[in-house]
């Protein structure tokens, strides 16, 4: 392909809306722009890599039955009433009227669609399981759109559904699905971890989400390529590195979620869901007086402790949260977070929310500051776990400038539930035994969930079973963001490229280098001038040869400065560059392996050889 | 692929709501359902097939350079206000608000969107020719959706852009387009023409049309498929071929558009665009004396000339439009229609419309059966071309009951202009002389336009020349109805199968006969007994051997009886089907070719070489 027809629109410059990495690498190397907000065209560059990530994915869907299809994404609201969403999504759906002023929406995700065909079509557990997917667009009215390809309000996604007429048949195929996804994104080259998923929103029970790691860019032998003429990081002036920290420092470190991973083991969690080791065996303590004490002016926990002078550990925190219409006290030891998501699954009421202060005081009677559990009346008190463990505590006294010491759960107070409410930190023992958490950074790249009877029971989706029941099909559903994988590839596939100049100046540039499977083209041809007819003759030879051994190749044929030539051939990423210069009457031409920056200079008839061996790492 | 994993819910009977064969048989054969009015799901087959023509039509742009790339369908009101069809394009734009109450609509056609992409990037028009596509979903809220994919609300279209520096260029694109789309409806095993097209609303001045070619179904010998016991059509009862035709008849012959084309020649047009040979040379006629008759109750030019007992060529028909703001008096020789639209186009007006009678009683003061040009002040007349060749004609006299005879141009009345305004007639000579005009039904498949600077003017889409003087980009735009051609193929493949029973009794059914290269698979693999062992293992080997040899593979898995399944396979319409039956002990299959009807028992070792030498028909 000649790259004067591409239309490749690099960027001298960072765009200066860009927040992280990928966006800007997106946006500079031109393989894609903004049309509105969170609204991108892909352009010839992406789409070719678009296109590779969706025959990988079609590849490994078949060898697990599952079978594509493509459904319309303009679709009529009465689908959606079906089910409740069309009132309850929220303002992230797009809704329109048809000239009839019919309700439609742009489908966001699929569930109601696949489930109405499928009930439709399907009236026996014979005919299940069935397993379908599609690659199409979607939408969602995000209040926010940004980062590129990460949070966009038009975006493509893979969206598989599979349908059963019992639980073991989905987990069958939710395993299945969990091994293609890891197949998947394998071969796209990404680092990623398959963590404990939240599926509160879509209604699951069972759910993992597919995480691509990302990373704080402090590892400078990941994140530097240097060229041939540089031996190691260390011969890099202090000055020039500076520089180079800066640059990586200044970009977002991408992904919305922090993760938890075992160091050492295999439990994986968003932190929303991370829970560690919990040893219920307290070391024995002899219950001391209950204890009154004026603590003046103190009302964090920081500043109760402070005050005591006694460790936080020592202390209890007192916090009262609304769920639904009900005031309920949570309590948690004084070295822990709660962990929103926890309380609210585990009240399971729709809205749970932090109390008001006048709430506090019209129910207690007290000042935040000073509340604790002990003589609370008519009011139900959870607690995190740990707190039982805690002997003579230190908790507010429910009266202006004083605290309890040595306050026992049991003898001073009652707790209705003990449950897992706090937030995990790093270094504590994962669930298991085994390792130790960590925490990171990801982009949600994959989730797959067991949907159970959700949509098929709201939308009467039944099939007769053996005994000629009718049962409502159990479903699963199971999501690729395509587009945002884009932007999760360059995350991790950005490189700064060091270079020393013929003046031993050290100069540093970012680059795409992108994956071997993905990248848009596998080779570059880059004759510098292309007024050079036997350069030119020699590339056209090249490019026949590489094309017949099945290589994608570009060739840079346009009128430009070598320098502007070989400044796009970085941005643009592809793993191999082929230089045809002055050596081209001698048949020599130079080879760059991106990966490694690795250069060379090689006979015409030794090309496609050296290039297999070259790109081999 | 097991078919019992594919969803595809053929059904017994043909839908109630479908008009023409191919809507019809598509939801048969369980290639797509309907989601709501004109917006349908594509079934796991017709994905396939799809796939199928997105890969052809990939290769051969490939083969002109053009790349491939996706804008979104979610565009901005702004754009689309900026070239002026916001407010033009009429009620089929499909509007909506986003959060923020910002106007977008869903993207029927991408001028405006490549418009502004390329205006953005490109400066000099050194970068030109460009030459995008893309393949991707439209939008069009058509007021009365119908025909199944003929005309749908949601649909898929191939659109290409291409921007030029000037008008050669252009013109070198637009060709190399036009064989790019004859290779494609070739490939797709088309029977197909490019007519002249009207290219008026979408601004163009040269367009060409691509038609597929529909039927009428009245040729026996091209729409029944025999099987191998019948020796030909004479052999089928009265009776029975009686209840064919009916079945043939009863099928709307789809196509929206009546193609003129020239049996012996290379012209084609859309009806509304055709044009004949026309010789201006007149025979020389003596002009008799003007006369006013009496023709009581004679008003139409039928009751005129049979009144007067003379020949309708005699006669000249006077109508009269309103273009915009002006009536104009139209005359066509007495045999003749007017064509609108080369009266449109010709008037340049806004809007064209017959007067009302009351318009022409104020306007001349008589009533439209007496009207005439005789005598008519102050209003532009203009006349078909061959109303200049009759000599001694009859028109209205402008009073009720009353013609004139022998009246003639020049002497008795002025006409300002003669042009082309007629509607050819079948059996006309061709313009260019080559042929006699034929008609045709025909489906709208494909479409190229030169665009010129319509939009690039509009949105200020300039580059800079050689001078340095900014220029408009010259454009041009290329779609195929990638969905509609699937009902196009279907429209010309569909063929009743006719079979003689063991009992001697003749039946038919409806069966798809896909052309090879767009099939959803190659090969259908029937066993007869799924508990049958042998036969089981026959099936999986001979699906291992048939996949190594790159062929496509569908496996009738399914615990149905045998009649089930051939009904299904003859619907689904696969080029091969294999029978793995009782013989399977031995090793023997029965193949059946689709085309041809041709079915041959052979030995399981010969069967690739068989299906490649059978099926080359």
């Amino acid at each position: 392909m000649k790259q004067s027809k591409m239309l490749i629109p690099t960027l001298r410059e960072m765009p200066s809306d860009a927040q992280v990495i990928s966006h800007a690498l997106l946006m500079r190397a031109g393989y894609v722009r903004q049309v509105s907000a969170g609204i991108y065209a892909y352009l010839p560059l992406a789409n070719r890599v678009l296109e590779k990530l969706k025959n990988i994915m079609r590849e490994e869907f078949e060898e697990i039955g599952a079978v594509e299809l493509l459904a319309p994404t303009l679709l009529t609201a009465d689908l959606w009433r079906e089910s409740g969403r069309y009132d309850t999504y929220g303002e992230d759906l797009y809704k329109l009227k048809n000239r009839d002023s019919s309700d439609f929406i742009l489908g966001p995700t699929h569930e109601e669609t696949m489930t109405a065909l499928v009930r439709d079509e399907i009236t026996s557990y014979k005919k299940l399981p069935l397993n379908v997917y599609q690659i199409a667009t979607k939408y969602r009215d995000e209040k926010r759109p940004r980062y590129g390809l990460l949070r966009g309000r038009e975006f493509i996604m893979k969206d598989g559904y599979s349908f059963h007429a019992d639980q073991d048949s989905l987990d069958e195929t939710y395993q299945d699905y969990k091994k293609a996804y890891e197949k998947i994104f394998e071969r796209a080259g990404l680092t990623f971890k398959p963590i404990i998923g939240d599926g509160g929103a879509m209604g699951g029970k069972d759910s993992q989400e597919f995480m691509a790691i990302t990373d704080d860019r402090t590892d400078l032998e990941k994140w530097l390529v240097l060229s041939k003429n540089i031996t190691s990081i260390d011969e890099i002036p202090e000055s020039v590195l500076a520089d180079i920290k800066e640059e990586l420092g200044k970009w977002l470190v991408a992904g919305e979620d922090t993760i938890v991973y075992a160091d050492g083991g295999d439990y994986a969690a968003n932190l929303e869901m991370a829970t560690s080791q919990f040893d219920p065996k307290a070391a024995y303590t002899e219950e001391l007086e209950l204890e009154k004490v004026a603590t003046p002016d103190a009302k964090t926990i920081d500043e109760v402790a402070e005050f005591l002078k006694v460790d936080q550990s020592q202390t209890i925190k007192t916090l009262v949260f609304r769920a639904d219409d009900e005031l309920v006290v949570v309590l948690l030891h004084g070295n822990d977070q709660l962990n929103e998501v926890k309380l609210t699954n585990y009240l399971g009421a729709d809205l749970v929310e932090a109390a008001s202060e006048a709430d506090v005081e019209a129910a207690f009677g007290v000042h935040f500051g000073s509340l604790g559990p002990v003589g609370l009346k008519e009011v139900r008190i959870i607690a995190d776990r740990e707190v039982e463990l805690v002997k003579n505590a230190i908790v507010g006294a429910n009266e202006d400038g004083f605290h309890y010491k040595n306050v026992n759960i049991g003898r001073d107070f009652e707790v209705s539930e003990f449950v897992d409410l706090r937030t995990v930190n790093e270094g504590e023992v994962s669930p298991d035994g085994r390792g130790t958490l960590k925490f990171a950074r990801g982009i949600e790249i994959g989730h797959i969930f067991k949907l159970g009877t959700r949509y098929s029971e709201a939308m009467n989706a039944n099939v007769l079973d053996a005994n000629g029941r009718a049962i409502p099909m159990i479903m699963g559903c199971y999501g690729i963001g395509v587009s945002r994988l884009l932007s999760a590839i360059l995350e991790q596939f950005a490189r700064i490229y060091v270079e020393k100049t013929p003046k031993e100046e050290y100069k540093f540039s970012w680059s795409i280098n992108f994956p071997k499977e993905l990248a848009p083209f596998d080779i570059h041809l880059v004759p510098v001038n292309i007024k050079d007819e036997t350069a030119m003759a020699l590339t056209a030879e090249l490019e026949t040869k590489l094309r017949a051994k099945g290589y994608q190749v570009l060739v840079d044929d346009r009128n430009e400065r070598a320098g502007v030539k070989f400044a796009d051939s970085d941005l643009i990423g592809l793993p191999v560059r082929v230089t045809i210069g002055k050596k081209a009457a001698e048949g020599i031409v130079e080879v760059k392996i991106r990966a490694t920056g690795e250069v060379v200079e090689i006979n015409k008839d030794e090309l496609v050889n050296t290039i297999e061996i070259l790109n081999q790492n």
